[in-house]
């Protein structure tokens, strides 16, 4: 079986071989320090693979000249299409992509003046805004406007330019940090001159399937029964948060083999499979609740806001959110959530019946449809006797009854908290499109 | 002045020679493909900076067999004395990196009795515990419970353990790739017997200087102003989600140099400082409200719960934090948090007068000390004439009155939200610190 996978995983490689090739390169000494954590590559790479881009490797290097350099080296010599690089654009003098790409290629810096003419606009109204004098800007924007000769310039979305360099058929494209300013600069990529045969492509066959409340062994026995990736495809089966991902790409196999695969895998599996589009947990329900004309309430209290707070990620949820709860207090699952303080004092607030009267009682004083509540031992702290750290109950309401869930989730606090937030979000998916328990 | 930055950081290179050298081999399909986010290697990174270890790179490859063999003898080739690798112990096809260490090592791949044995209880305890066949776990556990020969075993915290193998003096150490599963074994690792010579140590002097509402570039200049690292120090100066940290680490120069440059860094932007250690922001203000014997309530539109969830994240926080509203829908404002509908029209909800009478109907509802509130559009639809995206009002209030806050951030939806979170906590601190405005 193993054999088998890793044959099948060499055999199409020929069709692979066609498809554009990348490389990124995180830069930060920040992020080797742990200070912070590397939001980017994650998220370009997803942008690749919709591009039908194959990303070999991402290498995160510190930020001292030399070691970005000596990664650029390495990318460029694997010979890789296109390369692209995170952070290292600020004003301070840890900030050295720039410099070190044009180094690698062998440019000198220059000053971009209608670039640096726009940083300053920028940081002027910035300085105006706050009372600051624009002088302290200065010597920073004419850092930020500098860039390899010939290269083109993408233009600053804060204040860091962006830049396209070309060393033969291989393109360098240099973003910045920030992730919100590296994602809107990628929008004008695709289209750029420069970039349009390695980005204008079809992704190719693909299939998704996402799986909830079904172990990650069973799911690759199913596969392995199924002759795993014999037929060339290429599948990734992935758990993280309790979910599981299942892309099924084609790897010379073709669309047949493809959808013969996802389809085999969705008929032994449908139950767990609870979507095959890649739409975030969280987008999927809105749309689902928008769709069925459903608002939603939320009361919280060992996830203290996270249901809320990941629904609140996606734009327009205002609509079917209403609002919601967090309940720590006794006092306030009473006063806010209308949990009766008998039903406390006899279940205790890590109980079925409070996680009950939690939901209702979110429904009524909110006035939603819907309402989930999630209540629970994150840990450390707090187990007693029966109630073990990890131990959590949720219930969701609605007009026609609720559906009640017991849980018990092994790791940390964050851990505990996260699986929680996720048992909500199905447990309200499942309140909708199955129905009620059945009492 | 860049060029005496370099000089000095070439200077030093003897002594940070003296300190161990690491490597990180990311593996994982999943995550070149954009499916999920690595969360462990900027966790590793700092608990190998704690301990004084200097992180070089982290490469992340593909999950088949020949990208991790590569990738872990690029990273024994240069000679690291530590690598570590995250990911790929998983029961299914595409988990291959004890079998990749295993070749590269030259070491065939044996299992460990004991480990299995440990691997079957734990799966049949989960299977009993759903009502499904234990055997459907046979297979992944022995692939599991495989490790390369004469391996050190390090104990499964989920299902699958982690290996430290020696190669000469290089040792290389695989970690399962679920968070919490390789934080856990990680706390194992510094007193292993086979890595206590390389994690033992002490990390050397630093200081950290945390500062919020002051732009990077300032911050970058009054450091060149003071000399930058020409000292013998090495400083990293990273701002991320509106907060700059700066940390100053030895390079030579020892503690005095490290003190000299913090203490002219505190003296010129000391308002702005507002810690000196590397506790979270959330810990930091959950550990000051209970020192002060203040409890806090939250109420939050546009960030929806973030402010509560990053709060919750504490261990021991439901002392401090009793409850929250989450408040989308005016008529929720109205009725959870007492807010006038005559100042909902007048104002509009997002409006400082709106979300003062917020934060002081959260405190009254809940029954805290504090509360602090958020309103705002964090788009991308929302605006209005006069209120575009990424206006926020904020407002902290207490006993003896509150502080108010009106923000406009740049950046898409969970860059607002995120900062607005960022802001209220912020405020919070203030509040307690500095007292409610001057009116």
């Amino acid at each position: 079986m193993a054999d088998a996978t890793v044959a099948a995983a060499e055999a199409p490689a020929a069709a692979a071989a066609r498809r554009p090739r990348a490389g990124i390169l995180v830069t930060g000494s920040e992020l080797l320090l742990g200070q912070t954590q590397d939001r980017n590559s994650g998220w370009l790479a997803g942008r690749l693979d919709e591009h039908g881009v194959r990303l070999e490797r991402v290498l995160t290097v510190d930020d001292d000249g030399a070691g970005i350099e000596e990664g650029l080296r390495e990318l460029l010599d694997r010979g890789v299409d296109l390369i692209l690089t995170s952070g290292g654009l600020g004003p301070t003098h840890d900030d050295r992509t720039v410099a070190a790409v044009a180094a690698v290629v062998g440019r000198r810096l220059v000053v971009d003046e209608p670039t640096l003419h726009r940083i300053d606009e920028i940081t002027a109204a910035f300085a105006a805004g706050r009372g600051l004098d624009p002088a302290a800007w200065s010597h920073g924007n004419r850092k930020q406007a500098s860039v390899p000769e010939g290269a083109a310039v993408l233009p600053p979305v804060g204040t860091a330019p962006g830049v396209v360099v070309s060393v033969g058929e291989q393109r360098v494209v240099v973003l910045p940090g920030p992730p919100s300013e590296l994602q809107t600069m990628w929008a004008t990529l695709p289209a750029h001159p420069d970039l349009a045969h390695l980005l204008g492509g079809p992704a190719g066959p693909r299939r998704t399937l996402r799986l909830y409340g079904t172990p990650e062994s069973q799911v690759a026995d199913v596969f392995a029964a199924l002759g795993g990736d014999g037929h060339g495809t290429e599948t990734t089966i992935c758990a993280s948060r309790s979910e599981i991902s299942v892309v099924i790409r084609d790897a010379g196999g073709g669309e047949g083999a493809v959808g013969h695969l996802a389809d085999g895998l969705e008929a032994r599996l449908g139950a767990a499979v609870y979507a095959t589009d890649p739409r975030p947990l969280e987008k999927l329900l809105v749309d689902r609740l928008r769709s069925a004309r459903l608002t939603l309430a939320t009361a919280e209290s060992c996830t203290a806001g996270l249901v809320a707070s990941r629904l609140g990620a996606v734009a327009g949820v205002s609509d079917v959110l209403l609002g919601g709860v967090v309940s720590y207090a006794d006092a306030v699952k009473a006063d806010l959530l209308d949990v009766p303080t008998a039903l406390l004092e006899r279940h205790g607030a890590v109980s079925a019946a409070v996680a009950a009267a939690m939901a209702e009682g979110a429904r009524r004083t909110v006035g939603a449809d819907l309402a989930v509540s999630v209540t629970g031992i994150a840990g450390p702290g707090g187990a007693t006797p029966g109630k073990p750290v990890g131990l959590v109950f949720l219930h969701a309401a609605g007009p026609d009854g609720g559906r009640a869930l017991e849980r018990r989730f092994r790791g940390d606090r964050q851990t505990v908290r996260e699986w929680s937030a996720t048992a909500a979000l199905h447990l309200v998916r499942a309140l909708v499109e199955d129905g009620p328990d059945r009492t």
